[in-house]
């Protein structure tokens, strides 16, 4: 059992301050964002896939693969210094060692995070003046800030907490989220950041982290495009003093709590995704495989003519078919079925005799889900996504500008 | 040597008629197209790679592969005839017996071939009287009125005929074609029919039709997606009467201009991409492999970071590398070069000085030329897509209204 904290976020467990300030990487918005843990945390993390990393990204991820503990996360919107060389990894390494001083930590606790336009160097001196003011401000309710600060062009700040019954008493999971664009499964392909009270160890830690971001950061898709700086970050500072073992009913309830409330920030990415105006829920049925349910899914969330009949509202079933179809799955397009909620929509031998004006009525709703049964065999998956609007486009033919 | 012809197309070789009408499939436009040779054709052809096939592609891949010689091509444009079933296909067969009868000809020498929505069953009566029509309709000047009937949302009809030079005389290769949505390789992705006079036995005239493919429809990509419909036919009436034998030099030469014609076809259908406002031209260079010079160029075709870039003119280097990051090939980030045109927009070790306003100038060209340079081996590549804009989305939200 678990239940979600209104206004929740990474701060929501007992041990995290956070803060977000404006320091000048952006023009007017909020652009640097600290979280701190007033004991050193078990951390573990997965990373984008992308050939091109950025200079933040590969210093914290070999800090997380050398099982350092780690007490703070520093994370900058407005620049990912990403393709700026050994330039740019220098002025990484300098605000993270910067930071430290200032906090008086050592630096190999101290994980750094960037996201916004690829290639060009940061303005150091605006950061270090933003960690010189940020450190001053760190509070309980700062995690709400620190959300919004590491936002790019995200619509909405996401932020959640969750209180996990376990069988020795509650434990936390907070966390913080940004999307938005450049968001496709394998890996992370955004950033987001969870704390927890629970007493877990790395090794464990770091499988769980793994079968959730599996089951819900792996399965959204706003784009396509997978980014350079993407990671996903989670943080256990033991607090709770029973720990937990593998394999124990604990565990189980520990990683469904935790695939949830990754779902719940997955979810928020989708249904934020740039331009988009509906959140689309993908669910295969009755694939052959695990490996086919996925594909298909994939697919789907990827179809810009199934994304685009969506913002248009259109019943448009043969373009997901045609989705269907081009996901290199084998299965017998006769037998597929297809609803939008549930509704009918496409039944057996391609019969389509649904009402048009109440699919249209679904299809107009803030969040969409469309079921497809492939009819092959037992397996299923989730996808998220969101529709394909103008709006992204406008959004994205002039992001530097 | 080969030299193209001014208002070329399919009716441009010796021997063929066509003729483009409205019959009432579409409101308005023109959507049904016959093409007649005055002696049966050997006829080459491939089709989509989709698990979903319409009635008419089955039809016409199988005349094909039971290497019948064929004397006309029957092409409506407004349905797709696509998960239709067995009425659907029943249909198909109808509308073919219907034209044979007419043009007094066996059935198994008609190919038919549909493009339009999916799902729908065709409007026969309709159809049938456009039969009756467009078969007194046929000329040597009908080739540019098939090519517009057989369009969907295309702007602009596609029409090409070249003269090469052989060792014994000139021979000619004609054609017309249609795109617009759902163009992605793997097959040819759109409609395209071409004739020949040369000689050639069907066995060559497909190795040649798909080496060719393989270089020109197989290169672009408007979004990613593959359709039910899609396929390439050649035909050759064999009225020249030099054989062109393989492993010749005239092969080699009648080869390359049939490579030509096609990537003319293709880029004109890159260039005519729903809602396309320039042509993208990507040459991958210095590739470990040839596979790996593709997988670049289809992650840079198929990008919408990229295509939303160069639809904004935005020099935007750092979505091209990201985009090359996510193509799974092997390579060292800090190597690559990227051209606009003539311009080098990124060195070596990531620098990037070039003078933005001169590269806003080569992007905001009808035709932009992306040249990356992955220093890794020697194998090169070219694909061709066309920007993204906001215009795509709004004819795709509301195709079927």
């Amino acid at each position: 059992m678990w239940k979600y904290i209104k206004h929740g976020s990474i701060t929501s467990v007992d041990g995290f301050t956070a803060a977000g300030i404006h320091c000048g990487l952006k023009k007017i918005k909020k652009d640097l964002a600290l979280i701190l843990s007033d004991v050193p945390c078990s951390v573990a993390g997965t990373f984008t896939l992308n050939k091109v990393k950025a200079a933040p990204l590969i210093i914290s991820q070999k800090m997380i693969n050398k099982k350092n503990k780690v007490k703070a996360i520093l994370i900058n919107s407005g620049n990912a210094n990403a393709c700026t060389g050994e330039a740019g990894y220098n002025d990484a390494l300098e605000v993270q060692t910067y930071s430290a001083e200032k906090m008086n930590l050592p630096v190999d606790e101290i994980l750094i995070s960037s996201t916004g336009v690829i290639g060009q160097r940061m303005n150091i001196e605006s950061f270090k003046k933003g960690i010189d003011a940020i450190s001053n401000q760190l509070s309980k309710e700062g995690g709400i800030s620190a959300a919004e600060a590491i936002t790019t062009t995200d619509m909405k700040k996401k932020h959640f907490a969750v209180t996990v019954q376990l069988s020795f008493g509650n434990v936390i999971i907070g966390g913080i989220a940004k999307g938005s664009g450049m968001i496709m499964p394998n890996m992370a392909t955004m950033l987001a950041f969870l704390s927890t009270d629970a007493d877990i160890d790395q090794a464990l830690l770091h499988k769980m982290l793994s079968r959730s971001v599996s089951n819900s950061f792996n399965r959204i898709s706003v784009d396509g495009e997978t980014s350079t700086n993407d990671m996903v970050v989670l943080l256990s500072n033991h607090k709770f003093k029973n720990k937990i073992l593998e394999f124990s009913t604990d565990a189980e309830m520990f990683q469904a709590a935790l695939t949830d409330i990754m779902i719940k920030m997955a979810k928020a990415i989708a249904a934020d995704g740039e331009g988009a105006t509906k959140l689309i829920t993908i669910n295969i049925y009755n694939a052959k495989s695990k490996d086919d349910a996925n594909a298909v899914g994939k697919a789907l969330a990827n179809s810009p003519l199934v994304k685009t009949a969506i913002n248009g509202s259109d019943a448009n079933w043969g373009r997901i078919i045609s989705a269907v179809g081009n996901s290199g799955v084998d299965f017998i397009p006769e037998n597929l079925n297809i609803k939008f909620g549930e509704m009918l929509i496409l039944n057996s031998n391609y019969r389509a005799n649904f009402n048009e004006s109440e699919a249209k009525k679904i299809l107009d709703e803030n969040e969409v889900i469309i079921s497809v049964d492939l009819k092959q065999g037992e397996e299923k998956s989730t996808w998220w996504t969101c529709d394909f609007s103008e709006q992204y486009v406008r959004i994205n033919s002039s992001y530097r500008s």
